[in-house]
């Protein structure tokens, strides 16, 4: 259990963590949610402070008043049994509150709850909702930082989000490939900090003699496998990978422009030429499939990856996972609404490993489970193959 | 013609009246779009503005320099010929640029017409394209209130617009029934005042003996349609209103709130208790149409209604007709981009007659044909009875 | 009011000239539906059938024992008010009841038809209902040989329905302008024969001077504005058409095949070289809007068409005009389930005039207002200029 | 490799099962297709067949004429990389070939299959792709019997397919738990039998230890999950099964009827009642799932349930398990068309373990791999529980 001032500071940090990265926005670019899974970031500023205020505060906290009742409507969101939440595609229709309201609901809460720490005995049980509410505010703030790139990504002004944002780090060693022996291992959480209910149950695994990249594909390589005719060769894909991008007329990952014959990229700190040897960035695991495919390989299971991983570095692009998400043995969902959290999407998700530049500080570790639809692209995703 | 002064004086009010209206609103107000027909607010400010850019300083003043050459991909609209436009599904998602740089770029503008005005010339088509740019803005400014008490009615917390915006005169006189002679008439507009192309052409046109109410249907009497059942009786409807209807789950006007059993309506002043003795408001062609098959009676085709409008009172409400919007004898569609205006929409919609509270000045008239959709109701609409 | 041996007539030529129709099908073209609104033959079969079970045998002899209680169910169509029916994209996965079926239907309501004339005195009322039921089965009878068209001809083996069927008689002659004075001119129904309730009212109408062409626009004329670009020009085509054409991605008439360079047409005789001399077939009104506009010229409205109708020949095509499908002066919603036939479609459909090679012996007259929504091309469709 | 005599005696026999399967079908039931994934019988047969034409007769027999060489277009599936297809939708919309032509093109490659095989020397190869051929056929024979199931269940009429068809074998015997240690276990197919690609590797793998019941859930049980609110009860469905559930309205496993208060179900030989005895039939593995959380339990994953299954009755029922459908280790895309089997459908997919009362006979084995998406229940499905 954390200290009261280990809390205080994980707390207190998280907070401000939010409100920085926001702080390069226009009032509008909080607003507008372009898909229904890219989020306005004023949602994600006033989500994260429900969930203190509805899980800790109303809770536990007797004495406490609601900022405002209408606030838990607004921002609940996929909690569906506390109440009535707005529909998600609508979130991007609602001006109001407006910023300016969300931030002063931010400033009551997370007073409301530094005073409370200050003043209260906490439990256990409390300190963890609290590292709860913490993280999941952490994983917030990656996703304010994709949902902005989104934002301002497909707006046909490019606008800049900050210049000094860095998300290609050039990895310019040799790709060697890490070999395994075959056996009986363990995998999943083991230490006594902090992690989600999805990475619990240490458990024996099996694993076959494999081979793994210590390296990720970069553009570069990806680069050679759209001049190849990658996208064109049925043979490559997943049947509803070649339907999703037959749709969607995909033919490069997310964010590439091609300007006069030059591919470019789209990032946080403006329209740059595509950086060779930069891990590629924004691809789907259709993609990652159809890559793997073309060079006769195929991606890592997440057991292989989490055994691997203490012999490559990670941590700038998040890695498809040929694994399915679905819950280890012994998993149970936790009682009540924050039960809700993990266990429900445990169903046509795939599982990344690693993180990302946009990852949070302290949220990385090798046993985190992330999770999305196979299609999605707008998070930092890359491939590391195996074989 | 009109002449310098009157000219200028247009101009200056009608921008000055566009963003007095935008007075009341956050910044978070001008971004949204709840419904593809419903434009975000600083989308009306810019289109109004880049018309005036587009069609007069880009094309008449050779000195002039743009803004910025992105604007008009952003705020044109409908005008297919004039370059790339920003899908209209899209508006809502595009957080650049700002409600600044758009106020910004109409005092830009603003002033460098002004400028304009005070140093040339100005040719008779000239001053032609310059009141065509006020009126399509006046009619912007209906949409501007239309679009906004959309977005703030739609709202979860239904924020106030403008606690003194008066929506609902009270219409408190008995309703007589009008009888006009049948023969031959003239319609279509005779001045040399300002009109648009559609009114143009004035034409005989031959009615039948018919009777038309003096007063609108009231709220009150809407509501015995309501609860004698007319939204259940196939009967009353056209097989497409029957269908909108059972698909949109629709029972009531639009902002009509059932509140613990009394019916209320959302308004630009707020929720309030229904008026009865209001005109109803905010329905559609179907629902019109089916309150009148209820009474046994009709709606007034368009010909009727200018023959008949002299003797009654008109101007809080747009009037659905049941005249389909189809070009007036000898209508030929103008040369060039402003001729897309009006003939391209002569399909598939109903005329509505008359103007409502939130018309602006001088932009109502007795030949005006505005047109919409059948199913839609965000505007201003009631119905009059005829016979 | 009809003879009794005239009823009988009608009726049993009536019946015969439905099952003649059919005679060139495969059991399986009975039954499928490639679009909602073409329905599977074996429906129009049962409906029109339907039809005389419902409204004369059931209503009108207390001795009639229904065939099956289950059939009022599956082939009652837009009759809202009579009992549940099968949704109408539903019904070409019905597989039963079979087409051996549906012909026993047939024969036993033919026969109690027949036996019940032969037996009863019929009044004025019940010979109006059963000439209805004749006049709705012949109309069926055009939307059988559409639908079958529809059925074969987008089957990629493109199978001949019979090589007998002649749809393209060629008019060689040269064109010529009629010109009508304007003034008040008398349209409607007026002899006691039978007509819709639609073409009812006898009245005035006042008409401008207008031209119209003595001759349908041909294959080779539309070839001009398809290689003139007609597609492509934006300006030629309402909003909603042009939106249609590039959502369908539409660049010809339907059933237009271009083999190697040649244009070819299916017709229920086959696959066919276009006739240039033929008039041009099987276009929706935004096509036809288009081609009136590219010429300079326009469609004529309902009420043109039927004043100048006696100086030239149609009876080919069913011709476009310009004219909103919208009730007569006085027209009224008759009675009951019947009375829910025509009017419930006057909203968002365009008028259509003349007949086609489709259409049932005794079916055309000059009065019939035929309608169909503007972007429907499967029936014979073609245009008329006027200016 | 099979012998000739044996070869010969599997493909004729699984030729006539599919032609005994449709002998109780109608000519119209051969060409609906209710949904996208039921395919009409007519297709099912025509498809099987070109399987043989393709793969053995045109690849390995030169002298052989093709029947027909569009035939190719109509029945190809999902072979993509060979030749244009008929895409899926509109499969049911072919009215042509007909059903005559159909069996007339079986007997035909039947006769030239077996014509081949007594006159020529079947390299290994090609005895692997006629077993292939075979156990293709075999799947398509269950899809058959589902697909008409769907067909005959979802008309309004219920009609019997085959009084004598069987679909409810009575378990009154009582469920028990077995116990199986944990340890790492062999999984996989190991005989020189035919199998799928996807069942190939035999692979250890590591069991926790867990316990599976010896019997399927049965209606009875099923119904106190209904009962009991199990359809209301967000917290026992997935996200995506939850919404899965309220936008199809789905309150019951398919073909469950209630008629005035009791329950029926749906069968091959007609309406029943219930019979609480029974397995649950056509459930999603959404439903499976939140049975099993109502319980407290769990689905066992697929090497489970091949691990365990030599001790409990199978076979009449699809088991969904909680594994995603994933390749196993070293599993490699054969090359070529035939290629495109299986490994394109490895995501977003559910295995299903054991067999069905619809299963072929020599078609079930205990490592066969079936695989749907989570939200289908058209095929004869039903779950056993693990903890």
């Amino acid at each position: 259990m954390l200290s009261l001032q280990d809390l205080l500071l994980l707390f207190t940090e998280t907070r401000a963590q939010s409100e920085l990265i926001c702080s390069f926005l226009e009032v509008e670019d909080y607003v507008v949610q372009p898909r229904e899974n890219v989020s306005p970031p004023k949602w994600h500023l006033g989500h994260t402070t429900w969930f203190f205020e509805e899980f800790v505060l109303k809770d536990h906290n007797k004495d406490y008043e609601l900022y405002d009742k209408n606030s838990a409507y607004v921002f609940n969101s996929y909690y569906e049994s506390v109440g009535e939440k707005v529909v998600r595609t609508d979130r991007g229709n609602l001006s109001r509150p407006t910023v300016a309201w969300v931030y002063a609901y931010r400033n009551y809460v997370t007073k409301a709850i530094i005073d409370f720490l200050e003043q209260t005995e906490i439990s256990k049980e409390l300190c963890g909702i609290l590292e709860i509410g913490c993280h999941h505010e952490k994983q917030h703030q990656e996703l304010l930082l994709t949902d902005i790139k989104f934002i301002l990504g497909n707006n046909p002004l490019l606008p800049v989000y900050n210049k000094q944002f860095e998300e290609n780090p050039i990895e310019d060693f040799e790709a060697e490939w890490l070999k395994i022996e075959e056996g009986v291992y363990e995998i999943g959480h083991q230490s006594t900090d902090f992690c989600y209910d999805n990475e619990l149950g240490v458990h024996k695994t099996y694993l076959q003699n494999f081979e793994i990249s210590t390296k990720l594909v970069t553009n570069r390589e990806y680069l050679e496998f759209i001049e190849d005719g990658g996208y064109e060769d049925v043979l490559l894909w997943h049947a509803e990978g070649w339907d999703w991008k037959n749709t969607n007329n995909i033919k490069a990952p997310l964010y590439w422009h091609n300007v006069n014959g030059d591919w470019h990229q789209y990032t946080l700190s403006g329209l740059i030429r595509l950086i060779p040897d930069a891990p590629v960035n924004h691809i789907s695991y259709f993609e990652a499939f159809a890559y793997a495919q073309w060079k006769g390989m195929r991606l890592p299971t997440e057991a292989e990856w989490e055994i691997a991983q203490k012999q490559f570095n990670w941590g700038t692009r998040w890695e498809w996972t040929e694994s399915a998400y679905s819950p280890y043995p012994g998993f149970k969902t936790a009682e009540g609404a924050l039960g809700e959290y993990n266990g429900k999407f445990m169903v046509n998700q795939k599982v990344l490993r690693g993180s990302s530049v946009a990852t949070s500080e302290k949220h990385a570790r090798h046993t985190y489970r992330n999770f999305f639809q196979p299609e999605l692209r707008w998070q930092f995703t890359s491939l590391r193959l195996a074989k």
